[in-house]
Parts: C-alpha cells; structure tokens; sequence
C-alpha cells in the first residue's frame, strides 16, 4: 500500500488529489488559489467535508509544505514518508515524451525547454514540480503529458500542409491535447463494452471549457481535433477552433491588433462567448436561447454541429467506429449538448435511446442494445491515470 | 438562337468561350495571356485547331475588340451583333450576391465595393467587365459570382467562432468558392441519377489546383470547405488549408515575416508542394512517391486523408449522402487520388467498382449498381452555367 499525490500546477495554483494505491481510494484532495497574491485560498476536502482558510501563500514550495502539514494535522497521514510518489501533470511532452517519465534533472530540463512550445503552461508545471522537490526531497516524481497519448499520430494526421522546414526546424506539427483524459476513458470504455481496446475504434469527446475530439484506433490515439496549441479544432467556451488562416491578417488590418493581440481574442474572447456576445457556458446559453435570444442559439448550433461533423470524420478516418464518448464538464453532464451532437448519425449506425440520456456525471450507455455503434458517458479521471503512472514508473 | 460570350478575366488574362443558345454548341474558345505585357500571347481555338498569336496587348479592351475582330475575321460571327450576351465570372459577391445578376452601374459599383473581399480577383473581373462595355457596348452583361451558390448556407455553417462584431462590421464569415462548379455538377448529378436535386444529399469535391468540398441538400449549398478566402479547408497544390491559428504568430515570431508574408507562405509554399518540397502537382508526386520518396508519399497522404475526413463530416452534416462527386482536374483525371479518397467508406454505404475507376475526364460512375451511396465522376462545366444564366437574366 502506498500514498500517491496527483498535481496539476498552474501559475498561481495548485490542485491536488491523494491516492491510495493500488485500491485508487482517494484519500483527499483540494485546491490552493491566488499563489503569491494577497489573500491566498487553500481549499481541502476531509471526510466529505471542505475546510477553507485564507493567508498569504507566497509561492508554490510554500504551498506544497502548508499541504503536507494540512495532511499530518488532519489525520489523513501520520508521517512525511508514508507520501510514496507525486506526479503531475505536464501540459507538453513535445516529440520528447511519449509516455509518462520519471522526473530526473535531465527529464526536468527537458520540460524546462519545451516551454517554447506551451509557454504559459510548462513553466508553471516545472514550478509544481519543483515545489516538491523542495519539500519533499526522497520520493520520487513522474511527470504525466497531456500530449503524451497522441505521439502515435501517424504523419498524415500530425503534419501541417506547411513547408516542411517548419516542422523540422520548429516544431510545428499537430501534438493534441487532453491525452491523459482521451487514454483514460478509451481504456475504461474498452473494460464496459467488454472486449479488448486493442480491437475497438473509438471516438472520444472531452467536452468541457477546452475542448477536443480524438479518434482512438487499437487504443492508440491517430488522430485528434487540436493541434499545435489548444486553440484549434472545435469552437470552445471562449476559443474560436479552427479558422481561416488568412482571416489573422485580416483581423490585424482592420482592428489594428497586432498578432498576439489577435491570438488573444482568438483564446479569450471568441468561441461561445464570441458568437453569442453573452457568455461563454453552455447553461446559460442553453437558458438565454430558450428564451428567444437567437444569438445564443446559433453559438448552440455552431459548438454541436461542429463536434458532430468530428465525429462523422473521425468515423470516416478509421473506416467506421465502434463507440463513440462523452467526457468531462459538458460531455458527462449536458443532455441537450449530446443529443444535439447526436441526432441525425444513425446512416453510420448510432441508434440512441432518448430515455437514457437524463444522465449526469456518472458511467452509461446512451445507446440502444442492438446499436452498432455504442455510445456513452464515461466521468473523466486524469488525477486515477497520473497515480497509475506514479506507481507504474516509480517501482 | 443566340451567340454567348463566358468570359473569366485575370489581372494579365481573358478566358474566353462563346456558345450558341439554347443548344450550348461550344463555338469557339481561346485564351489571351501577359495583357500589359510585352509578347502577349492571344490563342483561339477554331474548328478545333488551336491558332496562336504573340502581339503587344496593352490592356483587356484591346484584347476583347481583338477577340471579336478575330471571331469575324475567322467568320465564327458575320457581325458584332450577333453576341446577343456576355457573362462574366466574379469571384466574389459578398452577401450582396445570392444569384447571377444583370450588370448595371449599380451593380458593377457594388462588384467593385467587394474588392476588399477579394482585392486579387474581383478588380480583375470588373476590368474584363468594363472592357466588354466598351468596345460591345449595346449587349447586355452578367456577372456570376464563385460565391453565390453557397449564400445558402445557414449561420450554422457560415459564422466563424469569432466576436460576433467581426462579422457584422467586416464581413468576416465564410463565404465558400467554386459555386458555379459545385452547382454545375449537383445539377448534372440529379440528371445522371434520374432523380429531382431537392430529393438528394449530394457532397461535391471539386479537385483541382483550388480544391474545395461541398455538403449539397436538396440543391442547395449548405457547407463547404473553403471560408473567407479560398485558403481555408483541405490542403491544396501550394496552399495550406485549415491550420492550428495559432501558427500564424509563431512563424512571425520564428521567421521573422510579417503577417502578410506568412499569409503568402499559406498561399504560394505549403500544401502539397510545402510538405514535399518536390511539387504541387498531384501526378509528379504519385510518380515520386512510387519511386520511394517519402516526404512525396505523405503530402499525398495528406492530400487525400483530409478529403477523406470532410466526406465523413459532410455525410453527418446532412445525416447521410446519396451521391459523392469528383469533377476539376485532380477529380475528373487521378484514379489513384479517387480510389485513396474513397478507401474505408463502407461503413456509411460506398462501395466502388475498382474496374469503373479508370474512367478519366468523362461522366462516369465508380460505385457499383448497389451500393446505396452512388459515386460518380462529372466533369465541370462553369462556362455553360454562365452561358445559361446570360440568357436567364438578359431575356
């Protein structure tokens, strides 16, 4: 039996979930905010229960040791050392890394200098990781890519129709996202349908504030909806998705933005919040759009039509597919999302049961018994998967 | 009976055919090239036999009093008025446009209002207009707009996940190409199959130097490939198609080009030519890629993978296809590019007759008897939709 922590750090945060392993128990986990800003939040959850408390938490190592003091002083370890393994998560892997790895100085350099290609997520992570280093020297440390699970993409999917030199000497290609939530719910549908991942074609839909389709193939990931950054593929809460290129300059010529500044409107001001002028969650689309509101409709219609048309492509990509799921925020919990997204798939063989689909957050089956084509909800778990890999890499 | 001038104009060029109505007999067809140039090149075709002409053309009005001294000098017409009609080709018609239209002051002001649109084309188009006007200036003309046929698409389709102001401001949506092809060949489509255009779910794929794809239901364009500007969907001969948006500040960033220069790389350098560095054109790579070139086997991977997938997703936009199409260059001539597009379509009901498939340039199906998705080869015809419409709207 061990205790493995799951992080994922950001900028001025820093999440986390306690592992027992191998039963997966989770022990606790919780939510530091505002790293480094006034007024600091540390939000643990004990027993079912959240205890909040606010202070000035100056920066991540001082974070990490108020959670393993929280841990001793809650109960919920006795001693530093009963900690067997941290992992976390890491936005890029790049070419380097198809697989989680354990963290080394070599390793960590070799985060450090992938922060070109995700320069507000890597050194953010590297912060994390180092954060514990710092407190708890001994115990060993993976880090968990979320871009690691789409490095099977085959060259026809990952290459940009660029000059080639791009690719060589810069990196451009397509990595793909959300890597560690498409592997999990790829690997838990293949164990509800019953039959080997090895043999299925699947298309998962992590649908949540970012979003991305993958196209799942012998549980090895050949083809995904984002691309070299997180912006590309569907429109998202607040990311336009694909766009015309050419519609960049356009954009810089008559608002007068320079090309960040467009790249800005492009992640921060565009997708559901762009269209709809309104805002950027579903609900309150879903909501506005009841009520008449027509540009809350067409920011519904564009997000479901275009995860539809994924899918119809993706199916097309792998000559068919077996079964189709739904994740995260919105995947596991919007009925009307799904249903939309749905509709009108059965000429590829997905016959779905409108009586099934009330289901929020939990593990189903959407799809009729004698579908073809299986369809279903499956609540995400990147945290299980970074734990997984701690105790798979750090024996 | 009537005599009908279709007339393409570039910047240096005027591609003209002249049809007798209604019996759209092609009466003769011929090209001038490098107008404004020393040596330009004028070519006629008559009785079949190609006639060639090097002479200094200044501009696009010496070149039309040209071509109809040389269509009487040639007695294909006895006199000027026997061209009852002249019909252009514009690229774009903005949203003004859903339809040909009779060239007028008024409308000719607007044609030429929508150059910011299309500032390399829609000049072009309305200079080739203006020279007509000059030295035919009795015969009525028509402007038929690439754009026109897909101003049916809904919001769905058309709007951008962008802030909703762009495009209310700037007309920054997707305007789609190629229509009077995509049209032409859906309109043929209905015909070959004996069945009314409304009834069918048609998705085109015109293939040529452009290459766009169109999801086509009950005769009306609902989706297609191409955006804002003719760059944006599948990859193409040199230019890039769809990419991550965020590459664009990434190659400015690492090349050191500003955001017009990259836009240039999009246009002129990527594609197929920017993956293998070889060529743009289809046939030299398949020659280079069977002789072992790598970088040649995976541009042509990626070429006919990315059609592949928009025959997929357009197949679940209208919930199932009866008719795929191939027409343009690549379409009508490559058997190898129709066969690799079209491996693994069976799961939504195409299956092929490998044996039809060496049918080159001529209407012709590739599916067998029954297969429920028919697939068939039409060669396009935008002239004679030109034609058609000068006598629709000159009556």
């Amino acid at each position: 039996m061990s205790k493995i922590m799951a992080i994922n750090a950001g900028s001025s945060s820093l999440k986390f979930q306690l592992f027992e392993m191998p039963s997966e128990n989770v022990l606790t986990k919780g939510l530091v905010e505002r790293i480094g800003l006034k007024d600091s939040i540390f939000t643990i959850s004990v027993n079912g229960e959240k205890k909040t408390e606010i202070t000035d938490i100056p920066d991540h190592a001082v974070a990490v040791k108020m959670l393993v003091d929280k841990l001793l002083s809650e109960g919920i370890i006795k001693s530093y050392d009963e900690i067997t393994g941290v992992g976390h998560r890491v936005v890029h892997g790049g070419e380097k890394f198809n697989d989680s790895v354990l963290v080394t100085d070599e390793t960590l350099a070799e985060i450090e200098a992938l922060s070109d290609l995700a320069p507000l997520h890597n050194p953010a992570n590297v912060v994390g990781i180092k954060a514990f280093q710092e407190i708890l020297p001994s115990i060993p440390a993976v880090a968990v890519f979320d871009t690691a699970f789409h490095q099977t993409m085959p060259e026809q999917s990952f290459l940009y129709s660029l000059p080639y030199e791009y690719y060589e000497k810069y990196g451009m290609r397509k990595y793909g996202f959300h890597g560690t939530s498409h592997k999990y719910v790829s690997e838990r549908a293949a164990e509800l349908l019953g039959r080997p991942v090895e043999q299925l074609r699947l298309i998962s839909c992590h649908l949540g504030n970012g979003a991305s389709i993958a196209a799942i193939e012998g549980g090895k990931s050949i083809d995904t909806s984002m691309g070299f950054t997180p912006l590309a593929g569907v429109a998202m809460g607040t990311r336009s998705g694909n766009i015309d290129p050419a519609l960049i300059p356009y954009i810089m010529e008559k608002t007068g933005k320079d090309a960040n500044e467009v790249l800005q409107v492009l992640n921060k001001e565009s997708g559901l919040l762009g269209i709809s002028g309104l805002s950027s969650d579903l609900r309150d689309l879903i909501q506005q759009a009841d009520e008449g509101n027509d540009r809350a409709r067409v920011a519904l219609e564009v997000f479901s039509g275009r995860i539809h048309k994924y899918i119809g492509s993706y199916a097309a990509r792998m000559s068919g597919v077996d079964a189709i799921i739904f994740t995260a925020g919105i995947g596991e919990n919007s009925a009307v999302m799904r249903e939309r997204i749905l509709r009108g798939l059965e000429f590829m063989g997905v016959y779905c049961d409108p009586s099934l689909n009330n289901t929020m957050g939990e593990e189903a089956f959407l799809s009729y018994p004698h579908s073809p084509v299986k369809v279903m909800v499956i609540p995400t778990n990147e945290e299980v998967m970074i734990a997984r890999d701690v105790v798979r890499l750090s024996n």
